[in-house]
This record gives C-alpha cells, structure tokens and sequence, in this order.
C-alpha cells in the first residue's frame, strides 16, 4: 500500500465512511466491468444517489484517490478500494454450522472471487457428518483445531445457536483465528486482537419494521 | 401508541439510533425472560457495553421511557421499543427465491414469534414447484401478484440474482408490497413509499476483512 494511503490512516477513520467502502467497491467493479476508465464525483454521485461532495469527503479520509476536476480512474481507484478491503489478500474460511444458512454460505462462489475460500465446514450432528457441500465437507468439532491449524485458517463464519456461540468463538479464539462472521444473535465477548462482524438477520427485520410502521 | 412517543417523532431520527433500537429490544428481550423487573442506565450501560450516556441520549428520541434515577421499567421499555419496531403487529411475508438462503430464512421459525410470518415461497425452477419448506409452499412466479392480493402480503423478501432482483422488486411495488428485506447484491431503485432494508452479505464480509487489515 502507498504512502498516500497509509498516512492518514493514523486518525480514526468513522464506521459509516468504512460501511460505505464496500458500496463504492461493488459499483467501481461494475463501471470496470463495462469497460468505464475515468469517472467524475458527479457521474458517480448520480449513479449511487449520494452527494459528489460526501463521495470526496469519504475518499478524503484515505488521500483522495486522484483529481477531481479531472475524474477518478475508475481501475486504480477499484484497486486501492479493494486494497483497503483487504481484498489484495486471500482469506481462508471455516463455517460452523452446517445447518440450510450455513450452507448457504457455503454454496455462494461469489465470495470465492473475491478471495474469501470456504475450506471447511463443521456441524455436532452426527448424520450429516462426512456429506459435501460443493466439494466441502463436513467435519466434527473435534477437529476444529487441527483443521484451523493446518489449513491456515483466518476466518471462521459462525451459524451456530446464541446459546453455542459464546463458548465456540472462544474455542477460535484461543486457537488464533482473527476474524468472526457472526450470524449467532448474541454479542461475543472476545479480545480486541479478534475481529467480529455481526449479521443479526433479526435485527435487520426489524430495521425494515420501523420504516414501515413510522414513513408508512 | 402514546403521545410521549408521537411527539418527538416529528424531527428526524438518525439511522445510527434507529440501528440500535433492535439490539435495545434483544437485551431487554432477555432480562425480561430472566424475570428483571427494573435497570438503571448504568446496568444497562454494563450488560450492553455502551455508555449511559448513548443509552439515555437514545431514548429521548422517543421521549426517554421514564425517569432515570429509578431506573427503567424493563417490560415497559420492552413493550415500547418494540411498538417503535413495529412489532405489535403482524406482517405476512413472502420469500422469493426459494434457494438455500431463500430455505434458510424460511426455516427460521424465531421470525415468527416476533410476528413476521412466512406465507409462501417462490421460484423460477419447476424442478422445485409445489415442495414444501416447513410446510411452505413453493409457487411458480405466475402465482405472484395473486397469492399477494388474495393473503395480505405487506413483506417480501429477496433472495434471487441481483439480475432479476430489479425487475422482480418493480412487480412487487406495482402490487402493493410496502417492504423489501433485500438479500439481492443490488440498490433497488423503488418510490419512496416501499421501504427497503439491504443485506448485503459481501459487503458484510469486506467489513470484516477491512477490520483485520486495519486493526490486525
């Protein structure tokens, strides 16, 4: 990563501009695709309905990403988005939890191309233990540890039950995986070193809920 | 709904506390279960690891739910975010796209008891026409706008491609669907008057992957 880059990384960059870096990631992946080279803060305002000037404000929090005036090119800027995703990098994952989110999960190649690789997947139910889910198999918990140590594993993916997942993301903890997906309706308790990125699908129902019962 | 609660209502409340009003509901959810009757701001603070502060600057959003020194009601304040959330009443909801996701989110019996109700199932593939997900039916697209009419469908979900997710959620504003739970990687573009609640699992996941490049 370059210099432009990693400077002004030393001030605390807001959680709504880093929720919104995945945003303009798929979009710039999108221009690319149809062979766009150079877009201005207006066309890409228009195009993802927010303000030309939130667009800089938030490219301002790591250098710029080019001139205005004269467009962002839309491959470099791509690049250096998908370099602060740490998408330069391969991710290897486990799922635990087999069950129909699990392997969903699992199912969805899309995360593959964007260097997320399932490796494994783990379930405490005997009957579906051995069975393969495009090519994955599932192995029991007992295995959690040699598995994550032998394949290198960094992310584990959790969709256990609330009242599992405390103990099982201490259990990855203690073995040295660095981030938690974590579809588990709970908060995890876990320390600061370990990443965890929640998706309370419950809790986005009701997001919608109250949009619905309030501007309704 | 009372008037503590209608009046602040008329200046805006910012997306960031309406994405906590849920997670307010959970805990408040499970000391209800565990029979607390009453919890001062500073309890809450604790159990929640947020400050006393955020807690208290929330709730005079909607009129602070009671006098602080005391301490909150817990069955009152339950009672009452849930009202916010909408979930004093009933929503009867549709999943299309009946993959596994799609099957995942139909399995889910704990929407249920929040009163989101899944009525039906749709898909594309005749292979899967007319097999049943907890008893849900899955129905060819053709049956769409009908089955919506004829059960009071206010909910649709979206598990499909993010190809077809445009001209499918268009259908779904033409017959009267007033919200979308959006699984389909895309920003759908509808009046204002469907709302849209997006869960973008690959945006979620470059979270995670931002988070232990960053911080790692």
């Amino acid at each position: 990563m370059n210099k432009k880059i990693q400077e002004p990384e030393e001030k605390e960059i807001s959680k709504a501009v880093i929720g919104r870096l995945p945003r303009y990631f798929r979009y710039l992946a999108e221009l690319k695709d149809e062979g766009v080279e150079r877009i201005s803060s207006m066309e890409l305002s228009q195009l993802m309905q927010v303000t030309a000037s939130q667009i800089r404000q938030d490219f301002n929090n790591f250098g710029g990403f080019g001139q205005q005036g004269y467009g962002y090119n839309v491959a470099y800027l791509y690049g250096e988005i998908g370099k602060l995703l740490g998408l330069d990098e391969t991710h290897r994952l486990i799922v635990i939890g087999a069950g129909n989110l699990g392997q969903a999960l699992a199912n969805y190649a899309n995360f593959e191309s964007r260097g997320f690789l399932i490796k494994g997947l783990f379930d405490t139910r005997k009957e579906i233990l051995g069975k393969k889910v495009r090519g994955i198999e599932i192995m029991p918990m007992e295995q959690l540890e040699t598995f994550i140590a032998g394949n290198d594993i960094d992310i584990a993916v959790l969709t256990i039950p609330k009242t599992e997942a405390l103990a099982v993301s201490k259990r990855l903890a203690d073995c040295g995986i660095r981030g938690i997906w974590n579809f588990a309706h709970i908060d995890l308790d876990l320390p600061k070193s370990v990443k965890v990125e929640d998706v309370h699908l419950s809790d986005s129902l009701m997001k919608l809920s109250y949009a619905m019962k309030r501007e309704g």
